[in-house]
């Protein structure tokens, strides 16, 4: 199951609107088929372990990082094709949340006579597919915050000077992170400022996460690198009812796609932002700031994950702060996460903090 | 020498204006004598040792993470206890750069036909005795700076609670490092804002590191916690030339020592101020904030490490930054520091950070 998992991980990213699932095959202790889910979310990983084992997977047990579907959509139900195939039993991480699943992969399978365990290494599959399981059942992504700051949660110089606080081995990281979400999101502040291409480079990746940038009132520069690349790497821009319909008009003639969000006081919802990108069928976002963005989701408790990189410099406080006004008074109101992980990477410390 | 090393830590905080040295003795592969300098500096580590091993040092070798005196003191020198005593060869970490040693120790060894290796774990042993060559080449101590704040650079709620950010693990650890200092320091803001005791508590130490307070005016309370205590545990204020001769001599009375400091500025010089406490023999100060403090030393250039407790929560730009203002417009003018070490303590992350 462990070896499924890292396989579903190679799909992260490239998925959705379906789960990044990872699928092994073994006969006699010896592996005979593996299988991750395809970019686009198909052939699923059963569909591919099967066609790598062929006739060996007769006689053989899987390992299905989530229950096997059981609907008839674009592809052929993976519980049928695992029956078909000849498959003596099934063992399942997690059980589907989606409603055309839920249990009825497993139904399937057993009343095929194929023996079934459920729960192994459940945590780690539901933390792996929780995108998954947030989009089914809330109907918004898995959120991922990221702050690259310094020992004082600066991000950037009075002056606003940010390259490079961390150094190139984060930086690098944080592409290969980018490349595991579908989309990676920053607020209009930090599209004006930064002009972020926001794209993986460097890694050989050929994929690329959906851009999403989150402007009200889409003041956001039409000659920046968004709006230059924007039919190459998709572009989305979250913006506000209100906004300028000329402003509306012209980012889609560039070849964004325009997703219009509900207001909350003078700022978007970051509820309704994230519900608009679960609506399209993300699974996994990544934010990367700016302080105004991290803010509201964070006060809002729509951050899932934090990853921070902090490198071993001061900056004092006239510095940009990582995270913007929270109107936080009392410490008990404060979000609050778990230490996940942590590693030296490079000259920096980079740690990862969940709920 | 990793033991002597480990041997002359118990003494860190609790030996100056001497250095905290530790020493082993070896005969036929057996321990037969450990030793490490006593409270108040004397008696030294090779006396204690050599004390334990009685007739046994005879033909002994000696592990000692600092040269030995040379220089008749208050006690006699221990290069020549380490001679009378039958020692044949003696393994040195560091040598010595008090000029009053310099050297001479090593010599006079050698010329009683000792045996001597020099450069054993040096750089282990220049870490842990930097105060006092800090304190003897350039007449300041060693500053360790430490920041217990949330993961966006917080010390405190815009409202100015602060207890607890760090969680009881954090602040016990916090505890035993003031123990290992000389002294700890904070700045008159914080004084008067937490009214602190700054003593080490729940540890079963006795010895109590001398409390420091910087500030210009003296406007910290005079009915506070340190006011209260300073007959019991030393208070020490550094203070203007330019403060009011009444409010001096009423801490004075209180029991405080007073230590007249330049300006920088509007502010006092923080040079001038570790000056001060390096002429008083201080060889290790473990400064706690706050952020303007913290800010003018790291300024200065003054901050030899930096430990950062990062609890897992956020606090949002209206809270206390952790260090102020800093006159910083260029990353590369920011004071930077390595990782030297990374550990989890109950929920927060404690980072060291070196130049």
């Amino acid at each position: 199951m462990a070896l499924a998992l890292t396989l579903g991980r190679r799909g992260q990213g490239n998925t959705w609107p379906n789960p990044a699932v990872g699928c092994v095959l073994v006969r006699d202790g010896r592996i005979v088929g593996r299988g991750w889910t395809q970019p686009g979310g198909r052939p699923h990983a059963e569909t591919e372990a099967l066609k790598q084992a062929g006739d060996l997977a007769r006689g053989a047990t899987a390992y299905v990082t989530l229950e096997p579907c059981a609907h008839h959509g674009q592809t052929p139900p993976c519980a049928e094709a695992l029956v078909a195939a000849g498959i003596v039993r099934v063992v399942v991480a997690v059980e589907d949340s989606d409603s055309r699943v839920a249990g009825k992969g497993l139904a399937l399978l057993r009343g095929a006579g194929i023996e079934i365990e459920i729960g192994v290494m459940a945590d780690e599959a539901a933390h792996d597919l929780q995108g998954f399981f947030l989009k089914t059942d809330l109907g918004r992504p898995f959120l991922t915050l990221k702050l690259a700051e310094s020992l004082d949660g600066r991000i950037a110089t009075a002056t606003g000077e940010s390259q490079w606080i961390t150094g190139p081995q984060s930086r690098r990281l944080v592409h290969a992170m980018r490349a595991s979400h579908d989309a990676v999101m920053v607020g209009g502040g930090t599209a004006r400022v930064d002009d972020p291409s926001l794209t993986v480079r460097e890694l050989g990746v050929d994929h690329q996460p959906v851009r999403v940038v989150v402007s009200r009132r889409l003041d956001i520069p039409l000659l920046g690198n968004l709006a230059r690349t924007a039919r190459d790497v998709p572009v989305w821009i979250a913006h506000g009812r209100d906004a300028d319909s000329l402003l509306i008009d012209t980012w889609r003639d560039l070849g964004a796609v325009m997703l219009p969000c509900d207001l909350q006081g003078a700022h978007l919802s970051p509820a309704s932002v994230l519900q608009a990108l679960g609506g399209q069928g993300m699974t996994r976002v990544f934010c990367e700031g700016g302080g105004a963005l991290a803010a509201s989701l964070l006060v809002a408790d729509l951050v899932d994950e934090l990853v921070t990189f902090h490198a071993g410099l001061a900056l004092g406080a006239e510095g940009f702060a990582a995270i913007g006004p929270m109107g936080i008074e009392k410490l008990s109101n404060a979000p609050r996460y778990r230490l996940a992980e942590s590693q030296k990477v490079g000259a920096d410390l980079m740690t990862v903090w969940r709920r």
